[in-house]
């Protein structure tokens, strides 16, 4: 069982070393979040860049500290784009996070992330529960990129999703879990605020990618983006008068964030 | 002649109804406004997704309750996109919103957008005098993506249009012009600091097609559309130091506008 | 030697006409910036399109004052686009500014950026130093689209890449360089917190195009628009908390800086 106050330090910790070595985190992004998330990566200390050419996504990820494969507005070009860069990855030891953005809500972004899934070797995996339902085959039911249904037993989709594919797998909602087929935390960061604009389960993931890059577990490293981005997300709110203020609290919020704060703030469970 | 004051009344109504619904609109758009447009979306009150892969935009729209076309970053691939999830929504029955970004400045954007105006049936179209100009054959001069000419009589050539597509036109300005063929309103809600930023002709879009997700009547939705924006802009504009304090206000209001408040504040006019 | 005051009351001048004449900047720019370098374009007082179908870009550049050439997210069907709109572009006698985001990171970057180069006549390039000394031969060390190594000798660096190219060549850092092979200036203005944002970079790209558009003297040109974003941000760090705070502030304050205030707060240096 996870030992919730030593990984706070731990997490802690490791929002220093992002900022110590501003690891380079190879974004293959949907049109939509590209900027935030870009805007993101910077504020939590690390260095963006956004590559999907066939051409160079395996020269680019080769500088990288993590991979972020997230087929948001997708197009097969862009699967395949982002599967070599995956492979690369996968041969390099660097880090896989995938956000399976939609999974569910049509044929074409169901199967592409079950062949992501199949051919790279992913890390970390962070949907709604709506994605990681339909991904796992444990139903979820997706309206366009929003879940619309919670499943019965998150943590058991979880964990068995994790044990099928040797991936820490999270699904965010109100509580966040986090779970890697053994172990497992809850994550009680977070607002409602977040689900006013559009790109925050994207930018969560991204900041996944941020810790993995410095973090060699990958529960801790899921845990401790989530708690970070959830952290700010409490801070913002209290400026917020609308969603718009939110977010610029937010971002203002991340940049400010210190690793002592992170450590006192995360709110963490043990699950399993 | 429509009744404005029941039209007020209706389109409160209206935003009342997207807000308890929740409609998905799917928008296959440009670049430039993806983020914001998505944005716009859920502060209104629906569900967005941006998706055009030809491989799943068939699927995709069967979930939607509109669908915005907005070739603002066309390529022919985009176009063609376009095309089946406007076909497969007029098969549903859903409403279609085109907004043909920079028709006028180009020959592949004419063609392009009169093409999506004879192979779809468009519920509703909205552009700037220019545009409308471009695409009617009624002249209209576009630099780019915006209008440097007013047309001398909006009215009649977004009547003409209008009949000519059986479609409701939206010309937007100082003053915007909504028709049908038959009947007509002018909307006098809106300030000049939607000038000072990028992408509110494709908002007031977005805003069109989340009312006409609830409302069956297209000249009733476009007015509710273009009141509700630009409402929000004028309430806005008592905070803004420039551009971009006055976009931040403009989301945050959008957000926090009740039907109550649209109802009272919609400045309608009739026309015919 | 190019007389700084002087300079600064032409730049103030060039600011008033960009405000008068509007012209229209072309950018074929990457994704992730391309709703910021729209808004910076409004705000400075030009008109933006984005526009990148190979079968509309020459047709579009037509209309415009002045080219943006940003390969940030390239692939090689955008690169094609873009030679064929910058060749348009010499043709009519329009400036093309190229910012050669990631060169050095990648061989498809770098080889990119080089072929444009030959086969456009560029007016003004604006990189980073990684950015230009790999560009130039001069070494760089890129990380993504950062540079983390610093020029021994810039100056040289830009005057030796302005010979070969006959073109302007602006390297932007703490202290931004300018120079055409002859003249050279350096520019003073800017601060950190530009660091902290995505995109300044393009962003500064696009102030340098709106500049170029109505000043036929490209040293004077990328001074200006790089002494006017320079100090638009001097302006919007009292007022920023945060990145988030900083941008909003910048975009506000560049939206507001008057031609006086340009020209006296420009703070420039005659470096040959």
């Amino acid at each position: 069982m996870p030992d919730t106050e030593a990984i706070s330090r731990q997490i802690g910790r490791a929002l220093a070393r992002i900022r110590e070595q501003k690891p380079l985190l190879h974004h293959i992004t949907n049109f939509v979040v590209m900027n935030d998330t870009a805007n993101v990566t910077l504020h939590v200390g690390a260095l963006p860049v956004m590559a999907h050419a066939r051409q160079e996504v395996e020269e680019m990820v080769a500088l990288a500290g993590a991979l972020v494969l997230n087929p948001g507005t997708l197009t097969p070009e862009w699967v395949e784009a982002m599967i070599a860069a995956g492979r690369r990855a996968n041969e390099l030891g660097l880090p896989v996070v995938l956000d399976p953005v939609g999974a569910g809500a049509t044929t074409l972004r169901t199967e592409s992330n079950q062949r992501i899934l199949r051919e790279v070797r992913v890390a970390i995996v962070r949907g709604n529960s709506g994605e990681i339902g339909a991904l796992s085959g444990a139903g979820g039911v997706v309206k366009g990129v929003e879940s619309v249904e919670d499943l019965d037993d998150p943590l058991a989709v979880a964990q068995a999703m994790a044990k099928e594919h040797q991936a820490t797998v999270a699904i965010t909602g109100a509580r966040d879990i986090v779970a890697d087929g053994e172990r497992a935390l809850g994550v009680d960061n977070g607002h409602v605020w977040l689900k006013t604009i559009t790109g925050t389960g994207c930018m969560a993931t991204t900041m996944i990618a941020a810790f993995a890059a410095v973090e060699s577990d990958p529960l801790i490293a899921a845990a401790g983006g989530l708690a970070c981005f959830g952290l700010a997300a409490e801070q913002a709110a209290e400026q917020a008068h609308g969603p718009a203020t939110f977010k610029l609290a937010l971002f203002d919020c991340l940049y400010n964030l210190t690793p002592e704060q992170l450590a006192a703030g995360a709110r963490l469970v043990t699950l399993a």
